[in-house]
């Protein structure tokens, strides 16, 4: 495997091929999502899904192909979206009347059902959620960060007033995306605004969780968005208030979607391989038999049947038929938490040798204290990942003051400096060099209200 | 809501509405799945992908896009699914050089990552499965039992013999679908051979599941196929047995779709709307608060609390907004087995109204008894929900001995006959009249192993 340092970009593809995460489709920028990186996506969705309901979306599902017309109702997001659509011109054989996209974000189908289904401020708050499929022409592909194809959640809500709507998008990304980025996939973010110029079009606010990845880049891990009255508007999406008066809802929308896997990747991996957080982990712990003889087969059964018994995700491998050190090195690459090495030797000696992914850490231990061995490591190793994580980040982030020298700090990392010293003019020329704001955040770390509030702090670097 | 008797496709349309379940989209034949039907096809994924992954299957994810060359591959595949393909011809601004078809299955582009992934005997069976949506261009809709987009599990598996992917498909159709129709949805179903007519384009074998809707006409519910070596002769999917010979795997494919919620509406549905079998239901228990008064919301919320501690999946209604007569038929309509309603008088003299849908059954509860009550009256509606469509099948299944006696007892429901009494000459006969075999079975209720064995019996009807 190409070493991290060498070429970090290189690196990310043989993670994903040696893991077996991930392949390219036949079609441009299409992606198989193998059983290794689905399993992760899985997980990713239960903790999201489980919070997501909490927060009051109900999960729903809207139709794969919109037909143009309802793009065209919202200027600005047709804007947006126009260069990226995949079109459907034939159907059932037949050269179709009206061309049909297929979904790159479902607002508009959405928006068109809302109006249908909100009469009274009774039915709002209108909290949806969906987990679809989305297509978006993508040039220059890269597995899990940039796919024409990709997955995702999109949450779309209606509301009654500006407040609500904002309060709801502030909660999901605060409850939702913040929490299981921090406590389950143990990466740090910053929780920010974007500008007028990186929002999402048509939108009236977006903001996002950034984190900083092993080469220093940013990648944008979730987005969730104000849309004040634009799209009610396109679509009429229209409630009776408690005075009998009609008035216009206020919506947003929110994502997260399988690009998470590359950020997992990228945030923990080393050139070892994937680190998988363990409360992420589908497999948290691997029992392999090193080899026959002694009755280990056995021992690893009631090791790994222990291990589920004290709830940890555990499988065992015993395919002694495949090389020790392959099945080893195949732990290593998938970033399994935990191995647990079972041979005849280790055996004789009621021990076997347990591994740590993330520490590197290998000791030979009792068996009867596997099981109480590994629920505290699995907790340690959720925590130094994140800890690791942070400390890169901060390692790598300059405060500065002026554009030039966030230009020269972003070469390595990130920087942040106030935006009163950018504003649009320095947006510009930092995105000249292939650098962007981030984000907008205040002093403090909170959510500005607006790119015009006083003392607000950018966050700049190069991005994904 | 028109009443079954007076017109069964009406009452359906109705049940749908207004059960919110679902409805038509935007674009031909699509369809928007609101929460309470999409609450529905969740339970059922859980129950159906836990008992996959049980049979050793992982799930990944395969393009939505496919090169249409691909399926010309397998002629009879590319023969049975040309007419139904929807085409994307433009992508990102240009006319595409070659189009892409959205998947209607995906045995072509899985086939093709199968070839890459086996290698040896060692690799197999390679076992998977996707959750994913598909397109086939419909041109008679009808929500959920036939529309251009459907959500369905596709399962994809290769193995090392005929015999081992013969018993692969049997146990998915026994241990999966069968377990889950039966024991979960509480409809019966007829497990059975499909004729060389009904066959899935490009399978050897193609089995079935049957179930019988309250009009008499037959559902087919799932289908699991042996493709023999097809698709591995036509994507190569080859690899090097014990003896370093290179060999054609034998391949599998499978699927469930989102019709099951209209099987479940139809098989257990009456004038009042739904009936949702309680393993199935996403709401077990709806506690209704009459009207405020007395404590009733206090004494509500604690009731919910204490079936959610007895495992009953409960929802509280509070609304006492909205007129209570409207929220206890809503509460009918979306078929929720048990409504306890709390009512400031019922309260006064520590009583509760339990209703139990399936049964109509209405009786006043001591409060301290309810929870007590509400699980074995769920065992029992189970129960209930299967011994009545099962009884109702039987009603409406007439045994004959030739083809014009099948025609004549299928105007109201089905007909078994020896299956040698009808062959393709009589196939053709039925179908003429909008008749159909739904499968064969031996006269044990086996599954033959070709349509050549003596003595089986044929089971017909008009078919959904």
């Amino acid at each position: 495997m190409t070493p991290r340092e060498v070429d970090f970009p290189r690196w990310y593809q043989d993670v994903i091929a040696k893991a077996e995460l991930a392949e390219n489709g036949p079609a441009r920028g299409s992606m198989v999502i193998r059983p290794t990186g689905y399993a992760l996506w899985e997980r990713m969705q239960r903790e999201l899904d489980d919070r997501i309901k909490a927060a009051g979306a109900a999960n729903a599902y809207f139709p794969l192909l919109i037909p143009e017309s309802y793009l065209r109702r919202e200027a600005e997001h047709v804007e947006g979206f126009s260069p990226e659509l995949a079109v459907v011109t034939i159907g059932g054989g037949k050269q179709l009347e009206e061309p049909l996209v297929i979904r790159p974000t479902s607002e508009t189908v959405i928006g068109e059902s809302m109006a249908r289904w909100v009469e009274s401020y009774r039915d709002l708050p209108l909290l949806l959620n969906q987990w679809a499929n989305v297509v978006r022409w993508e040039l220059r592909p890269r597995l899990f960060l940039r796919t024409t194809e990709f997955l995702w959640q999109e949450g779309h809500t209606a509301h009654a007033s500006a407040a609500d709507a904002r309060g709801y998008a502030r909660r999901i990304l605060h409850d939702v995306y913040a929490d299981v980025l921090v406590n389950v996939l143990a990466i740090p973010v910053v929780v920010g605004r974007k500008t007028i110029r990186e929002r999402f079009a048509g939108a009236t606010s977006t903001y996002t969780l950034e984190a900083m990845m092993g080469d220093g880049k940013a990648l944008q891990m979730g987005t969730s968005h104000e849309l004040g009255q634009n799209f009610a508007r396109a679509f009429g999406i229209s409630y009776l208030d408690a005075s009998g008066q009609r008035e216009l809802a206020w919506t947003t929308s929110w994502g997260i979607t399988t690009r998470l896997i590359g950020g997992v990747i990228m945030a923990h991996g080393d050139d070892f391989g994937l680190r998988v957080p363990p409360r992420l982990a589908p497999v948290q712990a691997a029992v392999l038999v090193v080899k026959e003889g002694n009755g280990v087969a056995e021992v690893a059964r009631k090791l790994t049947a222990a291990l589920h018994g004290a709830g940890v995700r555990a499988i065992l491998d015993e395919r002694v038929d495949v090389p020790f050190g392959r099945r080893a090195i195949d732990a290593e690459l998938k970033g399994y938490p935990v191995r647990i090495e079972v041979g005849p030797r280790d055996i004789a000696e009621s021990r076997v040798v347990m591994v740590r992914r993330v520490t590197g850490e290998k000791a030979q231990v009792p068996i009867d204290d596997v099981v109480s061995l590994v629920t505290p490591a699995l907790e340690d190793d959720q925590v130094t990942l994140y800890e690791e994580a942070l400390a890169f980040r901060e390692r790598h982030t300059a405060e500065v003051t002026s554009v030039p020298e966030a230009i020269e700090a972003t070469s390595v990392g990130w920087a942040t400096l106030p935006w009163a010293a950018v504003g649009p003019a320095g947006e510009a020329e930092l995105n000249a060099q292939g650098i962007t704001v981030r984000c907008l955040v205040r002093a403090d770390g909170g959510l500005p209200d607006s790119e015009d509030e006083p003392d607000l702090v950018a966050v700049v670097g190069r991005a994904y």
